[in-house]
């Protein structure tokens, strides 16, 4: 989808923000969200190298397989195609977009670029140096434009509705898969564009593995049963927990939820502009910690959403980067008793001038079912 | 899913000849088909380095994010497990999981691996070269088992079936996002547990971007409406593509699909073991170059499927690797015409002992619906 050419100016002008401050020269983005935040394009991460070169004055050139050329041209990118064709292969393309560039120091997102690509440049630009600036330019899209934010609110109404539906048609002896598949029928029922990520629907012992998949499993009474998905929506993803139970739970696993439960409710209200990112996972994950469960911890508290499901920025320990207004991440603690079960309660929480919002809204108190 | 020891084993042996011929002393494989192939296990590709290192002799050892360690230990794969937190970050495992290595040639799959990888790998390795040797490691995967050719029959399988039923409920009005989510359905109401890819649902000048995605567009009687999809199971791909009419189309639009037509059929037939993947490639396309519809050839007859959507062998001109029997991929001829439409009819084939067999077996005459 073209992008307005006012938004499109800002996006390139951050971009060059941040090449001034790393010191880049040139940047090479790949296919994935930061291509797609510049260009309104949306490009295949396969064999075939899609590259745009943004120098940091003159000409931007656009690496593409002949099949994109079509797509490329209704985005209207005030970029020169370069175009290969599968017979000949791409290194032309690259000697051809990388000529006549001063590049002494050219970016890359260390993240995104595979080491095929980052290969091509150096073969063509043998004096430069390939530097991973992931987080420099990555940081571009760290702060959300209001639209961005809508989009947000978007996929996550959309998520919130296919869970609401799933729930409401669980029944006991229905197996992992069986709610797997409920959960994606509703997800493209609701009008949703694409899944974020393959959803996980996972129960009792598997919960204890927080990136399991549904298998043939059926939960017995008093278990765990833990959903992790979302929708995407013009681009940009949802990223959703809930864990309920099926079923009554006993006493310790109702004290267990509830000790997560309360780490989530701390990192919400927690949020508010200026605080680090190390505090914030810090405030979580020293409540965890500190409880009676606290040998079960596994992970840290988020990570930046937006038309990545993983981006900056990451609510980590370690994290010195303070909270912005717009920034959107994730609020996910979780605990997991390896052979027993896990419990994860995610938000989706965007920083607002004075505190944070959660987008989520869905509730998170101990909820049966079936 | 826990691999069976005796498949892994020949797995693990049959890279170890790769690095042989190729002069490696270690490998290491990132979170992808190859770690899935190699240990049964899946991984997201996001910021969390999970990497296998396996040196030509000695012990394998796991880089894994702590998340990953319940699911990993279920594995039972002989590698020792290097486990390291958010909160401190992955370089210490990197130091542990490469210490005390001999590593000359480290051999990496250059169109997985990401730069971030590949620049820890080479902190800890400073003495090492670090070689793409992504055609050598993905070699090992070319050559199918049975049971893999019986699950990509599988999920095939499937897909047809979505197919059918999803052309069987078009009607004439339908917009391509509204046929995008009958389709959608459709694959996962029939067993599928994951989609190989984003489905591409395109219709009339839509169809002349081999890669465009589903709008709001109307197909009008006479024109094009392309699916391009596949669902996973077990892990393995589906890749499929039907171009049908929305009514009946005129003599010119006939003509053109049976231009594709012809050249999906010469290319099924012409499969069999010992030819190259260039005379195959050049038999598609230099029947498509000679019609009158020469000028609107994009991309290559096929590519490689399996774990991965996209791998070896490339079905392309300049590749002079011979077809054996076991290997699976695309014949996917195309025509696109700038504004006007697109036609591709792509089919999943597989080399027998003398020749080739075409597990899509969805007609491909003109079809028209709605």
């Amino acid at each position: 989808m073209s992008l307005d050419a006012v938004v499109r100016e800002r996006r390139l002008s951050k971009l060059r923000g941040a090449m001034d401050s790393a010191d880049l020269d040139v940047v090479a983005i790949g296919a994935g969200a930061t291509l797609l935040y510049l260009t309104g394009g949306t490009y295949a991460l396969m064999e075939r190298p899609t590259v745009l070169i943004i120098p940091i004055e003159g000409e931007m050139r656009m690496i593409l397989p002949a099949l994109e050329a079509n797509s490329w041209s209704r985005l209207s990118f005030p970029a020169r195609p370069v175009i290969w064709q599968d017979t000949d292969g791409y290194d032309g393309a690259f000697a051809e977009a990388t000529s006549g560039l001063t590049a002494r120091r050219v970016g890359v997102e260390g993240q995104r670029m595979r080491v095929f690509e980052s290969r091509a440049l150096i073969r063509h630009l043998p004096e430069a140096e390939i530097v991973d600036a992931h987080a420099e330019i990555s940081s571009i899209r760290v702060r959300k434009e209001q639209e961005e934010i809508e989009a947000l609110r978007r996929a996550i109404d959309l998520s919130e509705t296919a869970l609401d539906r799933t729930l409401q048609a669980i029944k006991i002896g229905m197996s992992e898969k069986v709610i797997h598949r409920l959960l994606l029928a509703h997800m493209f029922d609701t009008g949703a564009d694409a899944l974020a990520f393959q959803p996980i629907v996972i129960s009792g012992a598997q919960s204890a593995s927080p990136h399991a998949s549904a298998g043939n499993y059926v939960p017995k009474r008093g278990e765990t049963l833990l959903f992790d998905f979302g929708v995407a929506s013009g681009g940009y993803n949802a990223d959703i927990t809930r864990t309920v139970f099926v079923g009554d739970p006993q006493q310790e696993a109702r004290d267990f939820y509830n000790t997560v439960y309360e780490a989530n409710r701390l990192g919400r209200e927690a949020v508010c502009p200026g605080m680090t990112a190390n505090t914030l996972d810090n405030t979580v994950l020293a409540f965890l910690e500190k409880s009676r469960f606290g040998k079960y911890v596994l992970h840290k508290t988020g990570h930046g959403l937006g038309l990545d499901v993983h981006e900056a920025p990451q609510i980590m320990r370690g994290n010195a980067a303070a909270l912005e207004e717009g920034m959107v991440f994730t609020i996910e603690p979780g605990l997991y008793i390896p052979g027993v079960h896990g419990v994860r309660i995610e938000d989706d929480v965007v920083v607002t001038r004075t505190g944070g919002e959660s987008l989520t809204r869905f509730p998170r108190e101990l909820l049966v079912v079936g």
